[in-house]
């Protein structure tokens, strides 16, 4: 982790100006295309090519259990967890489709799922690859990646030991590594694991410094009295462990999940091999403020790909300085956000590397006032 | 143009039940995509259909001049309007390029240029159709329906007469019969016409009420000395003309332009014909306030495609009671952000027709609390 983390460097300046100069001499006022000129500028400055190209993406779905479920914060039953790890590998899930829709492959990552894929009596893990991978056709390829069988409930002790956190982000370190080496340039971030707005919640009032009331929603959808109780969870949880802010594998050991780690390492390997990270919503946006936490500089490679519904995602957000390109009202995780988000972030590129120039164009560029 | 409007009926609310069922029974919390189930509920209804597909998708970019412009009220010169017509017939706009991406068809109409295209000695309109459509390769495809040769100045008098007014709505209304004829089930607005956004800030304030100073912004770019002879040219063509805000004709005919009038056009032949047509900014936002004037049961046929940085933009989607899908400070036309939100339209879209039920993918739908 610390080898992957001292490679990162802040994105240059001068490769937003040069993509600036390209884009000012297109056949449109300056600035009118708003946001995608900016995501077609960052991209030009994260992989310091002038006229980079997107030709493979990939969303990463990280999954795991939580220990913290027992104290009745979800309104799903923890047994969906492997439930719809089967459906993101028959490619029946919204991140199936959207990735479909935006030309991304899904990668299912099993890092900490309180099931036993192995034995699972599944034909769709069966034709497993040597490398761990198993093809799902339209669906999602399944890699087992287990570091813990959920989580610890963080209401008792810490949800994991520091070295099991490490682990969980040198999942995602490794896969950024061999995905970058695959030819893939493009990463989304994507996350299941029933419960795990709980953890989020927890990790986003601990990084910001903001009362867990004020970073704590409905999740998939709990009632009044459950996200009082979620909220005193939470806020017990925290004051038991005492995570401390300014070193973020405590927190996320203490008060994390394995799918929150690993979107983490994910962030941490994408920056260091200059690869732009799509982040999704608020699960995923917890594991990036602990990328942040680890080494502000990731953030140069990060791009949000939507505002979620959950009350805690701005809040984390404005920390890092990211505004999200999209705002629909999703809050269903997965990596949908990323995949809708990787739609625009081409439409970008496609601006700046398609559209003619005013020379080429013989259209007029004076201004005349 | 009365009989397209009598055939225009209200969506019934019976077909956003049945959408609304068999979102709930697919594999995600309930209301968990948000706006894209909402999409996805809205096409239903228009179409009708309990599957709807959209296969073919076209994006009608208008193109007409303004004899406002002799006031200084643009950044550019308005030969740029012919120019520009030249780059989408060889592919080389913005709108190209986004259309390309989004998987839509460009098709240029001429309603009101002030420039003779049939003499243009240009190789790209020697090959026409005797429909009188040219091909132009990746590019747009040129339809000439010409009704005036730029509006006049509104300063000095009426921008157009009311017979010119209701040609350039029936030039919208014939492309939309003829499209859905050919199979297009999705249609997006576009506009090209240096200084539209003067008429267009005129309409905003006659059809909203509120004060010119208020919906009239920068267009392409204009310095604050210039805004403020916009706004001063606005308010004395207001006056002089006196359009009639319960007369939309009227007021499209005094203050309008030949694009816009279009664009209102299309609007009405869609909701006709029960197809869907997303909106673009600024310039097609007053265009659809005009087809609302003049029928307000289209609204239900509307999907308003983003939010533009021109502050006239959302007194008008509010009015009409549209919240628009993308806000990513967009300010070019052309259709540019109608073709972004067709992705997000077709997310919705597939989102229901491709996700797995509970009972397809073996997910437990009970929830706990």
């Amino acid at each position: 982790m610390q080898d992957t983390i001292r490679k990162i460097e802040s994105v240059r300046p001068e490769f937003f100006e040069r993509a600036q100069k390209r884009l000012d001499n297109l056949t449109k006022p300056p600035g009118s295309l708003g946001r995608l000129e900016d995501l077609a500028k960052q991209l030009v400055a994260i992989t310091e090519n002038t006229m980079p190209a997107i030709e493979r993406k990939v969303v990463f779905t990280f999954a795991g259990d939580h220990g913290v479920t027992e104290e009745g914060v979800s309104a799903y039953p923890k047994e969906v967890t492997p439930q719809m790890v089967f459906n993101f590998i028959r490619g029946g899930a919204g991140i199936n489709v959207l990735a479909r829709h935006a030309g991304a492959e899904v990668i299912v990552v099993d890092v900490g799922v309180d099931h036993d894929f192995n034995t699972s009596p599944s034909p769709l893990l069966t034709n497993s690859r040597p490398d761990g991978a198993a093809k799902g056709g339209l669906g999602g390829v399944f890699l087992s990646r287990k570091v813990v069988r959920g989580t610890k409930n963080m209401m008792k002790g810490p949800a994991m030991t520091k070295d099991e956190a490490q682990q969980c982000i040198q999942v995602g370190i490794d896969l950024a590594s061999a995905y970058v080496q695959k030819g893939y340039q493009l990463f989304g971030t994507g996350d299941m694991g029933i419960g795990n707005t709980t953890p989020s919640s927890a990790i986003a009032s601990v990084m910001t410094g903001r009362a867990v009331a004020d970073v704590t929603g409905r999740g998939t959808g709990i009632n009044d009295e459950s996200l009082k109780r979620k909220i005193e969870v939470i806020e017990e949880s925290i004051r038991l462990n005492s995570p401390d802010p300014a070193d973020a594998l405590d927190v996320l050991a203490k008060v994390g999940g394995a799918e929150i780690g690993a979107i983490a390492g994910l962030i941490l390997g994408a920056a260091s091999h200059r690869i732009a990270v799509v982040i999704d919503g608020f699960i995923s946006t917890a594991g990036a403020i602990i990328a942040y936490g680890l080494e502000p500089k990731t953030r140069d490679y990060m791009i949000a790909g939507h505002s979620s519904v959950e009350i805690g995602h701005r809040a984390m957000l404005e920390k890092m300085g990211l505004s999200p390109i999209l705002d629909l009202n999703l809050r269903l995780g997965e990596g949908t956000g990323a995949a809708l988000a990787m739609l625009m972030i081409e439409a970008g590129l496609r601006i700046y590397r398609e559209m003619a120039t005013f020379g080429e164009a013989g259209v007029s560029d004076d201004i005349v006032n």
